[in-house]
């Protein structure tokens, strides 16, 4: 069966105007392909919701997933109404009439199992199925749902059920660019990438694919397309590493402003004072990301530096301030204002002197560099964040993007 | 187990505040019962889920039922978030999750069996269920609604199948009034009502309670209770006839103005043609409520006036337009601008008179009465719409109510 996945955002269905676009975008396809549409709540209504949850405090709850998942019931039968207006076989589905079934924990489940039997079924009467993104369900007949931006991983995990050919996901963009065009009006669309870089650029601020879509995209080895619902133009082509011909040394610049700066001062330089930091951040799933640790000139006292996502903030400061007796510090200081400024290639691997460039690139701007982390393919700072459209572009120059 | 069902309308649950309110009512039941609460949607949200399907000229399918039902996911969920937020162990339940089975219709599903296995199982470690009334599931997998008010009725099946001590039905008004408060502010709460009577009010206008979910409670008998959200008070108990010490003549007096008045003129009058006319409504899903026919001087032609719901008025109007040939009328008139007045009470069977006393009253104010229906228990008169407060004033008075 010829197959490919179409999946919308909630910018794409947040009134009846542009689902009659998607029907159109629909319509074109189904000439040729059986078609799997997934399409997220309307843009804003997930926000609503949420704003009732929390005046209840409720969150991570049977309640908070069931409330959360009930917006895309709204567009895909919308959606599906569109369609069997114009003609189009079409029925829509639920996460748990799939059933989509995931693990037991909420706002953030994991998909364990896409079952292809249903849609297959559902494929013999129907040329199109029009999917909830989002959501699925547990062994315990709740519903689940898989966490902001999920509606990219259902359209990847189910991709990858039905075996399609191709999983395109629609945005308000036309595809990954180079670095943010809101910052760096020269910024220009990417026509292939491999899934390395993309999910470098998507964990280091490029808002275009949620991370686990792409990371699931990659073990399945599935090609993405990222275009937009707006144009017909092609738009950016997400696929093997071996597949890809000429291998960019710089793809992108990406930047991210959700980071803050921790540093812990006057601290006893002993064996293991590290682990019991970062032990403390990992029982209370915080995520750090770049580390600095200076040593001490007189060998005693050191200070630890590190970076964590904006929403730990609150967090990791009481966590670290309860821990004052055990971690025996001086003083804490945390600091929002920080960026962090990603450069990724899949050419850097074979290719020196990208790091170098980057360092001079950024001391001829006068900009000081707070923090440095590096893979394979990719080398992240961390800087003021007032430089960062300086850094952005004078980066996205050098690299000659 | 000493179980209570309650069901809240629309209004009662269109905004946290008011959800909170329901919390608090529940809290002080809890004490002592078990309780499934039942809820609709938000007040005005299936409007406007309305709104955006009749765009697409989505009606009566799978599409419509999916989009009508994501409102009380919405409601079931915070409720129970409030509740848990209280210390009460609640759960949320969708009507598939019961499941709920209904028949294969859309829009205007029936419930065909109530599974009351789960909602035991769940009883186990929770005091309260927190249900999604006006929906169910159907043997394809495909959520249905019960059409609107299918709330009520969803309170009273799901009553039934676990055997509930009662039912209560909250609303915005204390109970069932012997007419119409905002008409006659004379109009006092009933006690207690039969089901008959409470059937009646029901299909003449009284809108308190879903037509089908009293002719339920009655298979069953169950009580019911209708009662406000907004006070303390005891509301009106409708329960079995046998168990009504005092059967008044006349317990209220209700009005619709949702009627419209066919006259087909200038008609052969011979056998079979009011079985050809009202048969070809049978055929078109019209209800035909009242019917006049006169028979005619010269024993030729003949004046057939009947009464619909104006919803039906183009139908009617296209239907018989149509007939002209087969009916070989000389004309045809409809009246949106009549309106039913009735009187019911179960003490009317052993009591004589008071069509009598009805139709006095009308005479004495002037007003013509366009055509009469009678059961045991109930009396209406369809009158020119403009006369409907003064009806139901001198009526209300007439029978000391």
């Amino acid at each position: 069966m010829n197959t490919i996945v179409m999946k919308f955002g909630g910018t794409s269905v947040a009134n009846n105007e542009k689902l009659r676009n998607i029907a159109e975008i629909v319509t074109r396809e189904v000439k040729n392909h059986k078609i799997v549409v997934v399409l997220s709540a309307m843009a804003g209504e997930t926000n609503k919701l949420q704003s009732y949850l929390d005046e209840f405090g409720s969150k991570n709850s049977i309640e908070s997933d069931l409330v959360l998942t009930s917006g895309e019931q709204v567009t895909i039968g919308l959606l599906s109404a569109a369609l069997k207006n114009k003609g189009i076989k079409s029925i829509p589905l639920l996460g748990w009439q799939v059933p989509i079934i995931t693990d037991e924990s909420y706002e953030k489940a994991k998909i364990l199992k896409v079952d292809n039997n249903r849609i297959e079924k559902y494929f013999k009467e129907n040329d199109v199925i029009v999917l909830a993104g989002f959501q699925g369900i547990n062994i315990n007949g709740k519903i689940t749902s898989l966490g902001r931006g999920g509606s990219d991983t259902t359209a990847v995990a189910i991709a990858s059920a039905i075996d399609a050919q191709r999983c395109d996901i629609y945005t308000d963009v036309e595809g990954v660019f180079t670095t943010d065009p809101n910052i760096e009006k020269n910024a220009k669309k990417i026509s292939k990438l491999s899934f390395e870089e993309m999910l470098e650029m998507s964990s280091t601020g490029a808002k275009v694919l949620h991370t686990r879509s792409v990371e699931l995209a990659m073990k399945n080895n599935l090609t993405l397309q990222v275009l937009s619902s707006l144009t017909q133009n092609t738009g950016t082509l997400i696929i093997d590493e071996e597949d890809l011909i000429e291998k960019e040394i710089v793809s992108g610049v990406s930047y991210s402003k959700n980071e803050a700066k921790v540093t812990i001062s006057g601290i006893l330089d002993k064996p293991g004072i590290s682990a019991k930091i970062f032990g403390l951040m990992a029982e209370n799933n915080i995520n750090v990301d770049m580390i600095v640790q200076n040593i001490s000139q007189d060998g005693i006292f050191a200070n630890i530096t590190f970076t964590i996502n904006q929403k730990d903030h609150d967090l990791t400061k009481t966590v670290i301030e309860n821990s004052e007796k055990i971690l025996e510090y001086k003083s804490l200081s945390l600091d929002k204002n920080v960026a962090k400024i990603s450069v990724i290639g899949m050419g850097m691997m074979s290719q020196s002197g990208v790091a170098e460039k980057m360092f001079k690139t950024l001391a001829k701007n006068a900009i000081n560099i707070l923090a440095i982390s590096t893979s394979e393919i990719k080398i992240s700072v961390l800087i003021d964040e007032k430089h960062t459209n300086i850094a952005v572009k004078s980066l996205h120059e050098v690299y000659n993007l």
